[in-house]
């Protein structure tokens, strides 16, 4: 059995939870990378809260740690959007590192940054190694989705419906979700009409191109959520007034020429107390078809996911290969590289 | 585009419902099979219900129509277990038939039945066909828990509830589920210990080969139900006084070497008005999982799944081919042929 040399690339929230999995799973971890000074210097197992020691030191120059260590493969949480993702997983491919990321664009970024990824897919293939976008999209928004719609005769519409906590996700993700926006922040930040693709938006696309139904027409609607009571933001030590923003509703639609209507509403908020996650989806049509998780965890099953992923990634061909490529997601019971094909 | 033509191989509930689906998904109906005196020579549109005569007239002589008409697939639905299937399946196979059924033993037959799976798959492969269970195991009590379980870390147990109504079925599965008995003559059936094995049995077994997790024991426990105040079964036309059987519930366990334990309580009964389709799972470890599906139509979905796997049915290589082995089911959006590969 191989034994997979992975490298964390970004020690926030997930890529924490994410190597104390792969440790779990017999992945060997060589190198992390970090760009804060909190971080840099400090050994990983400290970083991550992992109550002991992992030799692995966290360094800040991601082209050195690349370059000498020569992972398997890279495992990318530093941000959501392709236009900042651009340049790490441009850097992993160009150094012959798989990579893996949570970033939600990246989970299907072919139609809101189709520049961007057929220059990392050229890049991949001619480095001979794959980029991959999963996540909390994997299995609850995608395939979950897919595999139900499995069971229709005919779909009219599919209604999914999603809310995570913000503050399960770090301060950058929790920035991106406007926390501690007042109403008019808010306002100036639709407004100004220059908002990446939005998390439902990229799900949608990777659901609709899985039915090679034709899009007609895509829209977005999005709401602020506002706490009627003070929050407290544990991500950024931050109070919220009543009033003020504690995240936003974005509800994405997606109509095909075909019919099927697509939309998804996802809520991602600072939660009040007892407040819990939630994924449900409604397929409309013959017969009607329904799904839901009771019992959630988005933050661990956003890392899970991932980490499970890594043998697909592995084994799959070079380029930028988007989940809907990949096989079914599986279980693995025993350590992850006794799932890498050899060759 | 190639058309798919299909013959239906068993008139009775399942296959109505599943003629009505091929038709309305381009599939061209070239024959029709039955024993029952009732039905031979009659229009497939009149005994299947549809409202229109299909020009296709039902036959009792299966080996004529398969050799006569050489079908791309039958579509089988005529009993639950593949001791009566075998001859089926091999009538099929042998005139270079495709096949796929619903038959519940028959979805993953290597542990109940390996002789009679390993002489079907062998004749298979010597006549370049394939031989496929699927039905509502495909995706509700497999693929949909197999999915979930990809999102799992460690995973301690697998707790699956089903319950189903014996009377969308047709009155060979109510006479199998024992409805109608008396508690001394369903004892009588538990202690002759010639039972076929359970759906649970069947569903598991798949679960637990597609985890690559060692099998150390399997149990099984079944408990009459019966009813509370008089029942009418309308598959049997039969009313059942309080204190009957109305059906029963399996619960097979299935123990691994490496510690997951799965558990599958199903029942199949007589439903008391209101009574509703459930299927629910519940993935213990960490972390922990469930999913559910609020709104079900068993009996549907049983005829959904199984139409919409033709194509995987045509695509998949030669032999008895178990649907761990075949992609994804999707949906399908337009005619069932566009998606059979050329060659």
């Amino acid at each position: 059995m191989r034994k997979i040399r992975a490298v964390v690339y970004g020690v926030g929230r997930m890529g924490s939870i994410s190597t104390r999995l792969m440790l779990e799973h017999g992945v060997e971890i060589v190198g992390a990378i970090s760009q804060s000074p909190q971080k840099v210097g400090r050994d990983l197992g400290d970083v991550a809260g992992l109550g002991f020691q992992t030799n692995v030191t966290v360094e800040r120059d991601a082209e050195a740690v690349l370059s000498q260590l020569r992972p398997d493969i890279a495992i990318v949480t530093v941000s959501s959007y392709l236009a900042d993702m651009y340049e790490h997983l441009h850097r992993c491919a160009d150094h012959g590192v798989n990579a893996i990321t949570l970033a939600e664009e990246a989970f299907y970024p072919w139609r809101t940054s189709p520049r961007m990824t057929a220059a990392l897919d050229a890049l991949a293939k001619e480095r001979g190694v794959t980029l991959t976008g999963s996540g909390q999209q994997d299995v609850y928004w995608m395939n979950l989705v897919s595999l139900m719609m499995g069971t229709s005769h005919r779909i009219d519409s599919v209604v999914g419906r999603v809310s995570w906590n913000v503050d399960d996700y770090g301060p950058e993700v929790a920035k991106d979700q406007r926390v501690g926006d007042t109403l008019e922040q808010f306002e100036g930040f639709l407004s100004r009409g220059d908002r990446p693709p939005t998390f439902g938006r990229n799900t949608l696309d990777a659901l609709v191109a899985g039915t090679g139904l034709r899009v007609s027409a895509i829209e977005n609607h999005t709401r602020p959520e506002t706490a009627t009571t003070e929050l407290y933001s544990s991500t950024l030590d931050l109070r919220i007034p009543a009033g003020e923003v504690i995240g936003f509703t974005d509800i994405d639609t997606i109509r095909t020429v075909e019919g099927p209507v697509f939309t998804f509403e996802m809520t991602g908020s600072v939660y009040a107390e007892g407040q819990r996650d939630v994924n449900e989806w409604d397929i409309h049509g013959e017969p009607e078809l329904s799904v839901v998780n009771p019992v959630l965890n988005t933050q661990m099953t956003t890392c899970t996911s991932m980490v499970n992923r890594i043998p697909d990634v592995l084994n799959a061909p070079p380029g930028y290969v988007t989940v809907d490529r990949l096989p079914q997601l599986k279980y693995r019971a025993f350590p992850l590289g006794s799932y890498v094909e050899a060759g």
